[in-house]
């Protein structure tokens, strides 16, 4: 019991020289990378630069704890940071202490939503989200993170969610860009996207071994801060208008408590359970993938404690809501992570850098951590993904591109609500019309196939459909209408057969619904026969009332129905027809 | 076009005089049962008895151009009136001029959507309502018709509109019980209940031919109505307190308008939709019974129209909101009512009825009514099918179950909502978590079975797996979450084989959950197969890359993806095993 709630008592007890090792130089790497993310991250949330090196320390603990997967790397990622902004920001304003405190409410409700769903075991609540919406959706929220840097780059103030406003904002605010803003800006990006590119290879012509290019490469955000914080306080940019990170509180952060507001907690519910789905998908996606290329395994409920462990502790130290990062845990895991003791040691580093870094913030220019996370974000934006989507499935393409639009128009909480409205109403109504086929015998086998497709023979007064779809309310109007259509049409039909291959399960009003067909179709003078039932629809169907009923028979095969219902058409008389109600 | 949507022009065409006498007697039929019921479900909807009949006239006349059914008999009905004053009670006084004025607008709402959704060919939104929720909605609403007829039986003031409240109502005003108008409720109620069973059967034995006894019989309500007005008139029985219709103004209605006022109609606009899906989901269900029994057919779309027709007539006539009703329906059916000029007839009736009745409402007792309408009621009630329903599948059950609960104690707004909910919510949790099986070869055979249900032989390295479920986005993690535990359960396994030929279709989210299946499964060393993929599903896998990237074969059968993979097992060596990524 306590080992399923606590896996490091299991991976805890085989902990190596070894392992140690790995996990200490994965830390390391993880951290160098986690500094600059850190803190912009905070900042794209709205709030203080040192939350997010806040929400970096005692969250990693905690899933060192809790977490099953070996090298999810947890702490701010972009889209949870920009979905903390949307919702803190229409309840508190920024820069207050109020807004913090929302914000470490926040962090605490999607910390107990996280963990009542673990408990509960809701996981699958996070299946209702189609892969097409969340990748539509994290497209466009990469678009508004995008378009949300523009103002630091050019040294405007505009404070706007969604796409529109944004850009009337900036027009708006063009005579007032700052020169030099836009001139560290663009020598920070210039930076960042040579060295995203150049660095690693760049680094090995002049000798280095590939691993550790590969590291230094990765701490280029780390350089272009420490480089952009010197400059700015050896030219004292300051003066000419370059917004700077400011003071912030030396030290480790101390206990913090949510707010006891339970009116602000009723109206973060709805965003905080939007964040929880929206982080879990996020993290498991990742946590899953990466353990499947080690054939190991994760324990999605206890992941869901995990991820509520991790965002508790963020609150209590007075942070914000935090989750896996995808590249920050890709990054753990190429750099050998073995367990999620890499997690406490990257929580050591992100301890020392808080209590060591804190002084020299006060001349970090904001624009180089919007710099950070812009080039981040190429990862994020995947618009061709619209078009492989929309050519494999038009009704998938409706509801992602539909989440783009709204997302971006109306922001992100209104747009995953609407993909996720429109995906599951989609898929509800493609299921309440299945496909079926009137089915004949291909001559000379006993294969029977859709006659629109195949040559096949039709016995006059015997009529065959296949159905390709389990029968549920939504398609039992469908089921009567088609049928009563098919009869109707053809007067000479006295023998009706439903292939039931297809039929995975009947549910209680498709149940009456052939309940009611088969009375009509008795009536009428066509009796109704049933082929390839599968078994556990066929033991349903025994605990009801249809097949005592039922005006024809059951057959196994439909060759079986077809040699019996029209034996001159099959050239074998297996059994004489049994059809107690034809007139 | 213009017959699709005037069907009389089509049936019109050969009316003869055979056709007009058959109608003819259905129309006198009908008019005897429907006078009572008209005043009795006007009563109920909290409105003036004769709105009941001007609901009567001119949408039958409408119904008569529009509908495609021929045997469906329109006008007030129990549940449509109960929702309308549950509606149109929360916005005005019953006994205002408001009142009825918000009954009309209503009236004109569902017209609208009616003809809208008809336009539009939106019928099928109906479907998304299970038979166990209707069934479910219709018995709690019959039980809240029956317990808000007591009040009138007692001739005690009591207004609520659930169980609790109505309860609570009645207990409070014991004291107040008018012994007369128990008196006449027990002889009313007492007659009605033996000419139901008895007065048939009674006036055979006396002689009469079969048809007319059961005319006769069903002119009992009529006959109560008229014996009571009689007896309240001759005894002067309203000064003991009972409570009578009281004077109504005589003659036909006029042309009346609805409010044009646009937040009343906002507001009307969900119990509308409400009223208009119920109505649609009664109606279509009768019609098209009575059609299936002559080989007929119905047109749903049209079937919407003629509904937005016969309520926006009811509307400009001063009426109510109205449906097509299932006993009045049947006992057209019986009577022999070849076509919908049956209900023009009908409506005839109604107007003479109207014009010639009026003056005696006025001693007419509330209680007959509501005596009329309670043994009416034994016809929705069915709460025995709360067990079959239970008995075939818990889940249909539990949807049902609630439905009932929530409509006897918040009313029949939120029980029909939550049953919506419920249901759909449980298809798709059910959905989410396909049943599936690892298959093995039934021995000396070229059939695969679920290991868990026959004796069949495996081949060590490889695995199948059966899925019986469409694969789709609320089953794409179950499906990775399975296949990774399955794999990481047996380190032996190197091919796994998905056995397919359940699968209806794959959404993009289940493809990029088999493309990421497919490379975690290439990365550990397993190769991935699948085995019978229907035609359709496998024209859309040639328009993805999954087919490209696949890590093993696309089989045709399971058999042959055996002979292949284990020869040895399946004693046959059709091809070698072509597995590019085995380590």
């Amino acid at each position: 019991m306590l080992k399923r709630y606590f896996p490091i008592l299991t991976w805890g007890r085989d902990y190596g020289r070894a392992t140690f090792e790995a996990d200490l130089v994965a830390a390391l790497i993880v951290t160098i990378m986690l500094i600059p993310q850190a803190l912009a991250y905070a900042l794209l949330a709205g709030l203080p630069a040192q939350v997010g090196l806040y929400a970096s320390i005692a969250p990693l603990l905690a899933y060192t704890l809790l977490g099953t997967s070996r090298t999810l790397a947890v702490g701010p990622v972009a889209i949870i940071s920009l979905m903390t902004a949307t919702a803190v920001g229409g309840l508190a304003a920024r820069g207050t202490p109020e807004y913090l405190g929302v914000a470490v409410a926040l962090a605490f409700l999607s910390g107990l939503i996280f963990v009542a769903m673990g408990l509960l075991r809701l996981g699958f609540i996070a299946a209702f989200l189609s892969h097409p919406v969340i990748s539509g959706f994290i497209s466009a929220t990469g678009i508004l993170i995008a378009a949300g840097q523009i103002k630091h780059f050019l040294g405007v103030g505009v404070e706007a969610k969604t796409l529109p406003p944004m850009a009337l904002g900036l027009f708006e605010h063009l005579g007032g860009i700052k020169p030099v803003t836009v001139l560290v800006s663009t020598l920070v990006l210039g930076f960042l996207y040579w060295a995203r590119n150049q660095l690693k290879p760049f680094l090995e012509a002049r000798g280095l071994p590939p691993r550790l290019a590969g590291v230094l490469a990765r701490a280029a955000p780390l350089v272009a801060v420490a480089g952009s914080t010197a400059a700015t306080w050896a030219l004292d940019l300051e003066q000419y208008g370059l917004a700077v990170v400011g003071h912030v509180p030396q030290g480790l952060p101390g206990l913090a408590l949510p707010p006891l507001d339970f009116a602000l907690w009723r109206e973060l519910a709805l965003p905080a359970l939007l964040i929880t789905i929206i982080g879990y998908v996020e993290t498991i996606s990742v946590a899953q993938t990466l353990a499947a290329k080690r054939r190991q395994r994760i324990d999605p409920d206890q992941e869901l404690i995990a991820q509520g462990g991790i965002n508790l502790a963020s609150a209590f130290s007075g942070g914000m809501p935090i989750s896996g990062g995808f590249a920050r845990s890709v990054v753990n895991f190429d750099a050998g992570a073995a367990t999620p003791a890499a997690g406490a040691f990257t929580a050591l580093g992100m301890a020392l850098a808080t209590l060591l870094l804190t002084p020299a913030l006060s001349h970090l220019p904001q624009t180089t951590l919007a710099a950070t996370v812009f080039v981040a974000l190429a990862s994020l934006i995947d618009l061709r993904a619209l078009g492989r989507v929309w050519h494999y499935s038009r009704s998938d393409g409706v509801a992602m591109f539909a989440t783009i639009v709204v997302t971006l128009i109306e922001g992100v909480e209104t747009g995953i609500a609407t993909g996720v409205a429109l995906s599951i109403g989609l898929h509800l109504w493609r299921s309440s019309r299945p496909h079926y086929a009137v089915i004949g015998q291909v001559p000379g086998t006993e294969h029977f196939r859709n006659v629109r497709r195949h040559r096949v023979v039709l016995a006059p007064d015997v009529l065959s459909i296949r159905i390709d779809e389990s029968l549920w309310f939504a398609n039992a109007r469908f089921l009567e209408d088609m049928i009563y259509d098919a009869v109707a049409a053809d007067p000479e039909v006295r023998h009706l057969v439903l292939n039931c291959p297809a039929i995975n399960a009947i549910d209680a009003s498709a149940l009456e619904a052939l309940e009611e067909v088969n009375a009509r179709l008795t009536d009428a003078g066509v009796c109704l026969h049933l082929s390839e039932v599968k078994g556990p629809v066929m033991d349903r169907l025994l605990r009801s009332g249809l097949l005592g009923a039922l005006g024809g028979q059951v057959f196994l095969t439909q060759f079986d129905a077809m040699s019996t219902l029209a034996p001159a058409l099959t050239s074998e008389t297996l059994a004489q027809p049994r059809c107690e109600t034809v007139r």
